[in-house]
C-alpha cells in the first residue's frame, strides 16, 4: 500500500524571523520512503520565488528537524512524500505485558517523567482511583486510552496552546492532542511509559472526512517496545505515517517560530495512491456536523451556563 | 434619549431543567423605564406557544432574579424594554478620590476581596510591581483599566467560562468579561473596590458594528459613588443599560440551567429609538475584520509557535 | 451544656493598617450566649494598653462583622464567649431529601454557583463520575463527605491561602478548609446546596489533643435546613460554636489585614465548663503534631492576610 | 582549592521499590575528582548491611544516572567525593552577547522551549514586559536574574514539587528551585537558552550557614558557552559541584523512586577540605533557619518522590 503525504503552509513575516521544523518523516520510516521526503522553503511574494537555506540536525530524540530564518514577507513551506506500507490497521496486543520499572531499557525511563503538557507529578491519586485496580499491560493501558476517548468531546475551537492534561481533564473537551496529552500523563502515572507522536493520518481505507491533516497519536511501552495508542480516534487504523516523537507536544511541534509569524495558509493531505501515484478514491464519506458549540454550550455539560457576555 | 433593548435567547432541552437568569433591567433603572421590562419565557416547539410560569427575586446584591423550569423541547426567552436616558457619555472624573480602606462604606467592602475568576489573593505583588507607584484614585483606577485595554486582544473563539483573571493576564486574549475581570482584580489589589456588571450597550451614536450583545464592564468605587470602567471598550460611550452587578461574572450570569441545555438561537440587540419609537438610523459602519486567528497565531505573539496537531 | 471560647491574636504592624474581623459568635447563636462574645482591639506595645475603637456590621451573609483601624506597633485581637448548648452530637440524617432546584428557596440558590475557591464550573464531570450514580440526598451528600475525607491527607505545612479544591484533588493533602472546599464543590455540582462555616470545635467530649483553633465544616441544605458535615473530621461531633457562614472561606475570613500584618501569637481554645466557669478536665488526649499556622504569614507579603480557619 | 562531598540519605519502604538517582558527580567534572564519586546503595535495617546491586546509564542530558531496586526496610544511599577546584568565583561577563537564534548550535535549542516546570508558552508577554526594553546579553540575562532573586523571598515551608515557574511568580515565595523555574522560564522567552543544574553548593569562604545541601542553580547560553547563574543567592560563588543538568527539575531529580519511599534521613554537606583530607575551618557563620525537606516526604504520596534540590 503506497500513501502520498502533502502540505502547504504558508506564513506572513513582518521581519526575518528563524524558524524549527519537523516536517520529515521520522528516520526510522526512510527505508520505506518512495518519493519525496523533502521540505522546501520558500519565499512567495515576489513574482519570482525565492529558495530558503535550510540545515538539519537531529534532536535528544532522534528526530529529524530542520532550522532556517524566513525573511520577511510570505513564506511557504511546502513538502510531499511517498511511502510504502503494508496493509495492516493498528494492532490489539491483548496479551502485552507491563515490565516492572526495574527490567524497563534505561532509554525509556524518560517516557515516566512529567512534562510541559503532562503532570505526572499531579495525577497520582487521580490515576490511581481510576485504573490502579485493573489488570497491568494492555488492558489497564487500554481502559486508559478509552477512558480519555469516552470522556473527552472533540471541539477545534476548544484548542489552545497551553493546554495540559489537567486542563483536558478538568474542561473534557479538546483536539487530537489534548486527548493522548491526557492518556499519556495517565499511563505514565501507571508506570507505562507513554510518548507523543505526530505524523500523517489520512482517511486510508476508511470514511472520507475531507482533506487530511497532521495528527497526533501516542505509544505505549510494552512487551518490550512501542505500540500505537490513539485516544482521539480510538480505533484501529491503517497509514499512520510517522514523523516525530517525544514526550508531548512541547517537544515535537510541527513548527516553532522565534518571533510573530501570521499564520495565512495551511494545508495538509495525505491519501492512498496506487504505485503509479494514481490517487485511490477515498470511501464513501461520513457527514462531518459542523459543530456549533459555543462556548456556551460547553458549559452546558457541566450543569450550569455561564452566560458570556458580550 | 431613548434606547430599546431586544432580546430572543432559545435553548433546546432533552428534559426538564430548572433556569435562573438575569434578563431584567436592574432595579436602579426603573424609575427611567418606559415600555416593556418583562421576560417572556414559552414552550414555542409546538404549533402553539405555551407560556412558562416564572417566579422573581432579587439576589444579594439587589439583582432582579427569575426562576423556572424549563420542560423538555424547544424553549424561547425573549422580552423588550425601552428605556429615558441622559446624552451623556462615561464621565471622566480625573480628580476622583480612592478612600482609605477604613473610610469605605461597609457595604462595599465585599468588593475587595478574591471571588471566582478574580484572584485578589494572588494578584498583589504584581499589582503592586505595576501600578504601586501611581496616584491613587482616578489616575491609578484608569491606569489599570488602559494598561488591560492594550495588553488583552479581543477574540470571540478565546472565550470558555472557566477562564480566570490570572488565565487572561497570561494569555493576553479574551472577551468583554475577560478583560473586566483582569481590571477588576489589579483595582481590588490596590484597595479600589470593583464590582462587575452586565448591561446592553450598543453602538449608540457609535460607529455601527452590527446587532449588539449583552456587554460587561464594570465599576470602581471612587469619591463615595461608583464610577463606570469598561477595559474593553475603552472609550467614553453612551447608552449603557444596567441589568446586574456582583463580584464578578459567577454572581451575574444571564442564564444558568441546571442540567443541559443547547443554546439554539442568541439574538440581542440595543439601539436608539425616538420618542415614538422609531428606530434612529445607525452611523456609517466600521468594517469588523473576522479574526482570522486560530490557536496557532495566538502562540505567535509569545514568540513561539506551536503546532496544533490535527 | 456549658462552652467557653477563647481568642488571643496578635499582630505587628508597620504602620497603621485597616482590618475586617469575623471574631464574634453567629448571630443565629446570640440567644444561647451566656457571657462575653466581645471583640476587644488594643494597642499592647506600650507599658499602657490603648483600646482601639471598633464598629461593627453585617455582611450580605448576616455575619456580624467588624472594623478598626490597627496603629502601628504590636496589636492584640482578644476575647471570650460562654455557650449553652444541647448535648447532642452532630446529627446522622439517613433519609434528609434533596430538593429540586426549583424548590429550593431563592436565597439558597446562591450556594450553588462557584466562588474563588470553589470551582463548580469545572467540577462538573468529575463530580458526575464519582457521585452521579448515587442516591440523591443525604447518601449522596454524606458520599461525597467520606470521600474527600478518605482521599485528603491532613498536613498543615501543606495550607496556603490560594489553594482551591481543584488544587486539593490534585494534591490530595490539605487543612481543614481543604477539606470542606472540596466537598462542598462536589456538592455543589450534584446541586446540593453546600455552605462554608467557620467558627469553634474544641475536643468537647472527645480525646484531647490540645488547645483548640479556628476550624472550618461546611452544611448541605437537605429536607429544606441547613445540616452540619465536616469533611476534616467526620465523625459526630458536639460543641461546634457557629461564628459565620459563607460561600467559601474567602466570605469568611477570621481577620483581613489591608497591608502588612505580621502574626505574632494565635491562641485559640474552645471548652466545656461547668454553669459556675469551672472547667470540665478533658478526656485522655491523643499525641497531635504542632499545629503552627503558617500561611497567614505567607499571605501578609501579599497585603492581605486571610485567616485559615484551622 | 579541594572540595569534598558527601551525602547520606535514607528512605523506609513497604515493599520493593525501583528508584533513579542522580548522585555522581556531572561528566564534565570526571577530570577533577581525586577521591571517591562512587554510589553505595544498602539495605541498613538488619545487623548486618546488604550491598544493593546498582546499573548505570546516561541520560538524553549526558547526566550519569544509576538505577535499582530497593528491598523493603530501611535503604541508605551514601557517597563522597574530593575535586579540585580553581579558586574562582562565578565570574562575571558583562559584555557576553547573545547569539541570535539562527546561530545558536542545534543541541542548544531544545533549552527555549517550555518544559515541566517552565510554561515558556505562557510567559512570553510578561517577560516581553518587564525585559524585552533591554540591551541583550549578559545585561538582559542578569537583570532576570536580579529581578527574581530581588521578588522572590525564600522559605522553605514554601516548596511543593508541584510547583511550577507560574506558581512562583505568583506566589513569590519558594525554595532555590522555584527560583531557577521562573529566571529560566524568563530567559527563555528572551531568546536565552538556559538549562537547570543541581549540584553541590557549600559555603566555601563564605560565611558559614550550616551543613550544605544539595543546590540548584542555572545556566544561560552566552557567547557561544554556558554560564552560571543564580537567582536564590545571587553572589558570586566559589565551589559550584555540578551534578546534572536539564531542562528543569523534573529532568534532574536527585532521587525518583516509584513506589512510596518515606524519607527518613538527609545529609547532605559540601565543604573545603586540604589537599590531604583536613577539613578547612569554616568562616564566622550566619543564623539560618531548619532546612527540613518536607516536600519530598509529600510527594511520596503519589508515587513518585522529586528531590528537591536545596
Amino acid at each position: 500500500m503506497f500513501i502520498k503525504n502533502e502540505f502547504d503552509i504558508q506564513f506572513h513575516l513582518s521581519m526575518p524571523t528563524p524558524m524549527m521544523a519537523m516536517l520529515h518523516l521520522h528516520p526510522a520510516v526512510e527505508a520505506a520512503v518512495r518519493a519525496g521526503n523533502e521540505l522546501k522553503v520558500e519565499q512567495v511574494d515576489r513574482e519570482t520565488k525565492i529558495d530558503i537555506a535550510t540545515s538539519e540536525y537531529h534532536d535528544v530524540f532522534g528526530n529529524r528537524c530542520t532550522r532556517f530564518t524566513m525573511p520577511a514577507g510570505a513564506i511557504r513551506l511546502s513538502g510531499m512524500s511517498v511511502v510504502e506500507m503494508e496493509e495492516v490497521a493498528d494492532p490489539i496486543h491483548t496479551h502485552a505485558q507491563q515490565a516492572a520499572v526495574e527490567d524497563l531499557p534505561s532509554e525509556v525511563l524518560q517516557f515516566l517523567l512529567p512534562s510541559r503538557y503532562c503532570e505526572v507529578d499531579q495525577f497520582g491519586p487521580i490515576a490511581q482511583d481510576l485504573f490502579g485496580w485493573m489488570t497491568p499491560g494492555w488492558t489497564r493501558a487500554a481502559a486508559i486510552r478509552d477512558w480519555v476517548h469516552e470522556k473527552v468531546a472533540f471541539n477545534y475551537k476548544a484548542a489552545r496552546p497551553t493546554k495540559t492534561a489537567m486542563d483536558v481533564f478538568m474542561e473534557r473537551i479538546g483536539v487530537c492532542r489534548d486527548y493522548q496529552h491526557l492518556a499519556i500523563t495517565l499511563s505514565r502515572c501507571q508506570n507505562i511509559p507513554a510518548r507523543y507522536v505526530t505524523g500523517y493520518l489520512g482517511d486510508i481505507r476508511w470514511p472520507y472526512g475531507g482533506p487530511g491533516d497532521f495528527s497526533a497519536w501516542y505509544e505505549v511501552f510494552l512487551d518490550g517496545r512501542w505500540m500505537t495508542m490513539d485516544a482521539r480516534h480510538n480505533e484501529p487504523r491503517m497509514g499512520r505515517v510517522l514523523m516525530a516523537t517525544g514526550r508531548d507536544a512541547a517537544d515535537v511541534a510541527i513548527t516553532t517560530s522565534f518571533g510573530n509569524a501570521i499564520l495565512t495558509n495551511f494545508f495538509v493531505d495525505s491519501y492512498e495512491v496506487l504505485e503509479n501515484g494514481t490517487r485511490v478514491p477515498p470511501l464513501p464519506g461520513i457527514v462531518m456536523e459542523e459543530p456549533v458549540v459555543t462556548a456556551m454550550n460547553r458549559a452546558a455539560a457541566d450543569g450550569v451556563v455561564q452566560g458570556l457576555a458580550e
